[in-house]
């Protein structure tokens, strides 16, 4: 993040408390100064998510178009207003926001240093100095008919919307990566397990496709949570009720917005509750914990299939990333799978941060919204990179040990499910009693006790006969 | 629950462990019997949840009637088993299912406790003996072509779209109580709070109809989410491959469910992956967790909206339900609301059970299964109860104290709010201030100064003009 | 539990909400009538937990021995309540306390149905009728100098401090179970596995003697936190300025107390923070949260073990508890860690549940303390449950596979990390990556590179040269 | 930060995996190189946190003197080593360790980037060229019988010693703060509320040494669980047997760690048990959660005690930090708490995840090991910070409203309790009732039925024996 250089000069500015410096060089104002000194908490400024700051950027701008159709704003302030926030969007003057992620006041800091940064940037525009607001007030022009908390949470769901894109992409690629694997590995016979215990056969490329399936499954399940934020209170201002706004302001800025941000934005029908809730928030962090939740489980996966390589399961190989210890040589580890485990457990504390923050809410307000946003936008991030290395890192590179797969399968007592419906379950039973205690294989017990002949035997024990259901017509039960 | 009498009588069954003694009287058998003596931890028994019982029996009646359309049981067995499932839909023999919620082996004993009473049933029906196998057993006829492993994901799924009508139901009667109060409340004007503080005035009414809107979304949430446990796996039978399965019996067993239930289920389509995620149950018990937060905000409203009497907010009071104190002589506490305060904290931490063990799934089968749909159903049993005693006891004897909420905002500097639009934000913060300091009343210091005429003042600052937009084209803003 | 046969018949009562029926057999009166009426949420009655209902008891017995002593309570009086007490100490009359668990008040429903059991047993055991308080009442005489809210947190600190024994208790069987096979299995050569992957040479003793280990360092530190549960806040009162206390009958009560239930209890210092504090709940629970992190770690280790028999590590077999699968003939699963790894996660869940109850607390009282009580005693008896049966249904039974542990550190690459400080670890990389790629053995290559002879590598690579530190005085290091 | 300045020029440096390019200014080598490529996470580099850094130094150093001790370091080597960890203990050379704070490879990553910084540097120390490995090589010399996996954990251990310092100091100066207002505050009564509800009086004195109070029992927790971490695995190398280690080795170690950092540093009896277990870690977070819940409590409550000014309870004043809303003129919030809120849910959001994370280690290691040293350090900072902006920027400027507070008690019907022991509960409960349904005082209605007679009534009801325990001799219960 480029940092503005200070020279240490100030202008003053001042406000309900007082007067008080603001560098010179600043777009920001007195708020954003108080903010700055009063919250110095986790180093983490609001810049950090530039999604964040450009979605307030398409708010501003969306409210002062709505002010100006209905002639409240002249040209000249809504021209400038929308330019200083055009170049807000474009990626311009993000190192002005430096308030921390976790601030108090329910994010009236952000929403305040928007408007100082907007007012300030705007006054140049119109040949302004900074800080001369009496040609283009923070409060009365740029946040006009707005409170923060209607601007703040619109902007913060916007930002959600525009965030998760990366997401999804990055989502996208890593079932893309696990297809890939799945075709790759559809031939590889392996035995399944089940509560770690040596089940029946499947193959490989079986194990990988719902790997893809899984996550599939929650690249949906994150966007139809997304569409619940595209529901938003903008125009409700200070607790729904819209007090100081024109009451055909709220649908004039929605349509703004949506034009603005290309995603079809709709007004709450409560917006006294649209004010104060945030399940909206909480489902979302709930779908972000889910995918969380089956990262680990497949990273957890690829560890025990790539244990040993002597004394593990050794089912497959994750590429080599880094030797793997200080002290042994020659070996190395599942540190790709192993970070993302990680990540999972990070997302799901920031999951039970977001919960507490939720719950706190009182009567008009949910004054703690900040860190609910701010551990959402960061949940998103980390997932986002942590998919994006464990497809390039890790499952683009895996390969199959072969022989081992097979062997597993020769040597399994499990095979005899497959001839439960014809031996029944008691004759099964005591066949793979009798294999695991004198080790002899399954196929020669049932043909010692000649229970079935040889080749029906070797039918059913086809591996394509194994891995899927077939047609059992022509090979009665003889459990029956 | 009706208790099972037990004479002392036994008879033995064995299976692949060996003899063992099983009560005469019990519809159960061996392994049932293994399970209740291993697993002895929480003391409540699968029968506390009749609907899983229920939805067990619906599945063990599916298959059988698939198994019967191939031509696997005969007319006989397959009508013994299916009289048998009926028994158990409508309620009966439920006490025969003792095994304990909490137990490994990935809900093994749960299905073997099924096949079992249904087995010992069915061949009473039969005119049998119990424990008679010969003629129908267990495990080669009522479980035929099933593993625990597709069979009980199913039936839990199932069990869960059961009872979550009951949630459902309360839910819905809790909205309404929020809505006859919302109704009731529609003229009390009051002064909103944001963060505490004094912010705009709004009415009970609007406060009341968020609370209403707020469940209301939940309702449809949950509803939502309970349409992904429709989704089953059955067929899929040991890992999802369908091992011991016909190929045309999946879609069969899969119709006679949805016949059964009245719910349309659908067959997943990778059953691989559909065997070991638990990604329905993480996000319902997400939106399980959700309705908690809404519940505990909306309790913690009320008890602050009635705190008092003299030393309180005091605008509310809600019905008094016991002495609150056993040393203070005439207090009364806010009960009921507190109660489902503890219910939600207790939702919440079991939605973090639900996380922990639906991350610790591994390869083919998530093993953890059984505490999670113990968590779920207990939740969705106990925000039922919550709910109800909420809507019953609390809101329904909810009163308004109309003039203690008058008088706030008589004296409340907040409404300064409303001219903010015609003062600007400077002139009303100096206002506010000086209201503040000198304790005297905004609108006297507003004619003071002659920033506005007393006829506009008076128009601003009706109650209609202050709770909800205005069309502000006749009153330009001075502002500007 | 018994339960007591109502025939239906009433006797009216009343209190500040006025008259209500009580039944006729119970000890209980007006205001518990109305709790359980009130709260029926969870279907546990905190008769459930006895020790808690003894605890209860046993301060009701100190207060009333105090307030006797202080002239303020009539010998009669004084010795009917204790005799009372007494037989609730020794388990009788625990029917007559039905209310839930669950309950808003704070407790006040827990003390009031103690105080009218007492009080209705008490007026029996002086001659006259239940519920002729006019001779002793609830509130007046046995509940003298006392509020739920300094006596409700005294009884459930107790309570936790009496219960807690069956724990440790449950805790050192754990711990001595792990220390038998630790001895057993001190000669077993295996491979210790980092990362999954395999790492260097240890006994299959050492590993279990971690576990033991680990379970021993929990027994402490549960027993240091149940220290702090013995500070109390009795005659603290309402809000911990001891209204209605004399001064001198806080230090005789908790004298009493102390000598009644065999623990130094301890006045806390400041009444005040004692009374909303809860702290020590807190901490206790994070201790419990922390055995079953512990717990749940050794299951995942014992299961991953197990695991096989023909396709996983197979170092040790867990004793057969049941037949493993419905539809896998001769299948046996890891049953008994499995469970224990689901009250893991259901007491981390309780945990989360103590937090934000804990939170939740405001001003002088933490109204929440009913759930947090419910969830740390639940926790306790789950986890002493489960540790009984872990050692009990499992450890005892463990055995181990000698041959397959000794054969994974014949193949290991991993010995050569022994050899790092004589090669170097560059020389020793190489090694090992050759050894990988051409499946020579470790100690060929280094015999054939003649970077060491024959018989220093043997003394090197000797079992108990590898699993503990050596003198290298004799061998310097080649490395430098 | 320091960033350090990359020309673009590199050298080549390889490992088990091959050559790679390492910038001609960075001290570290490939293995870092490899690290800072694989781990791209959270933007959040080891050297965030100085003190993790400074304690990887001291155990690096304590490491060689061991080694030189025995004899395997030449004094050359071994002084060189010295130099380099002294000069990072000092704060030098932070820049070069920049591997992400969420990395697989349970800390190895971290561990060589000490390992390499050193090397280079000593080597340079030396008069050797940075990547001369032959003179000084980071594994064979720098890591001497070491292993990431006893290094990283006592180096992490020591680290959270070093920097616990801070969050006490921070926590005695928000105590002390306290302790002011307490004092301030003493003879300021009020009444104090249960459950939201009037209760009895106390004084504000009271209240604000209550905080004390806790957050002084918090001190004392932390520092008892901070000697905990003291106990360390050093020596134990790879699984904590100690392969590669001489046996004198440990106990020199140790005892020059302690020595270097001035902490009683102890070696822990089974190091294999202590080379997984995450115990220590858990209990702390366990700690930390515990001073996050309490610092909310305290800030609810400060919120409350704050709401209004008009409609709310109005008691104490907090000092204005920043206007309260970008609508609401003169509108000023309790930002301050409300930031404090924020930070404890994100702390008891990292203890989750350290929970999850401890909970998923296997075998010989826990791999999560940096994400729990990653949320504790965060949350030992974030607390910090929270604590001393809460003493700083709320704590001392807070002033009560003294008319409103003593206001509250002559109109509370709570003190009706003071007079429970001389009425009786029944008479002082119809007491009450009348007081609320009448709006007569409740002293008024004493004496209007001639229950009391007006100087005793007096007595009773001065302030100061109703904030305290009285002498009840004299005054003989009327209740018997």
């Amino acid at each position: 993040m480029t940092q503005i250089h200070l020279s240490g000069a100030y202008r003053i500015e001042h406000d309900l408390l007082g007067d008080k410096q603001v560098p010179l060089e600043a777009y920001w104002g007195v708020q954003t100064q108080r903010a700055m000194e009063n919250f110095n908490i986790t180093g983490v400024p609001i810049s950090h998510y530039p999604n964040l700051i450009k979605a307030l950027a398409m708010v501003k701008k969306a409210c002062a178009m709505a002010n100006h159709d209905l002639g409240q704003l002249s040209d000249e302030q809504a021209d400038a207003i929308c330019m200083a926030c055009d170049e807000i969007i474009d990626g311009k003057h993000h190192e002005h926001f430096p308030v921390d992620m976790i601030q108090g006041g329910a994010g009236t800091s952000t929403n305040m240093n928007a408007n100082e940064v907007i007012a300030n940037r705007a006054l140049e525009l119109m040949g302004h100095k900074r800080a001369e607001y009496q040609y283009l007030h923070p409060n009365t022009h740029v946040n006009m008919a707005q409170s923060t908390n209607d601007v703040y949470p619109t902007a913060v769901r916007l930002g959600m919307v525009l965030k998760h894109k990366q997401l999804v992409v990055a989502a996208k690629q890593l079932k893309a990566a696990f297809d890939v694997k799945s075709e790759e590995f559809k031939d590889i016979l392996k035995m399944g397990r089940t509560q770690l215990q040596d089940a029946v056969p499947m193959s490989l490329g079986q194990e990988f496709r719902a790997f893809a399936t899984t996550i599939g499954e929650d690249i949906d399940r994150i966007q139809s949570m997304i569409d619940l934020l595209k529901e938003i209170n903008l125009g409700g201002t200070a607790i729904g009720t819209g007090i100081t706004a024109d009451s055909r302001y709220a649908p004039l800025a929605v349509k703004h917005l949506s034009d603005i941000c290309g995603h079809p934005m709709i007004l709450a029908t409560d917006l006294v509750e649209a004010t104060s809730d945030m399940g909206a928030f909480v489902i979302l962090s709930g779908a972000l914990k889910r995918l969380a939740i089956k990262l680990s489980k497949i990273c957890n996966d690829l560890r025990l299939l790539s244990s040993g390589p002597k004394c593990g399961f050794n089912e497959i190989n994750l590429p080599e990333m880094q030797p793997g210890s200080s002290i042994m040589p020659g070996k190395v580890n599942p540190v790709i799978p192993e970070a993302v485990n990680q990540v999972a457990f990070h997302v799901i504390g920031n999951d039970l941060t977001v919960s507490m923050a939720a719950e706190a809410g009182q009567l008009q307000l949910n004054v703690m919204e900040p860190v609910i946003v701010y551990k959402i936008l960061q949940s998103i991030q980390d997932l986002t990179n942590a998919m994006t290395m464990l497809s390039e890192k890790c499952i683009k590179g895996i390969t199959a040990n072969v022989d081992v797969c097979r062997a597993y399968i020769d040597n399994s007592i499990g095979i005899v499910t497959a001839l439960n419906p014809y031996l029944g379950y008691e004759n099964s039973t005591r066949i793979a009693k009798t294999a695991l205690l004198t080790g002899k294989r399954v196929v020669d017990l049932v043909l010692e006790e000649g229970l079935m002949d040889n080749e029906e035997l070797m039918e059913l024990l086809k591996p394509e006969n194994m891995i899927a259901p077939i047609d059992m017509t022509a090979r009665m039960r003889k459990a029956n």
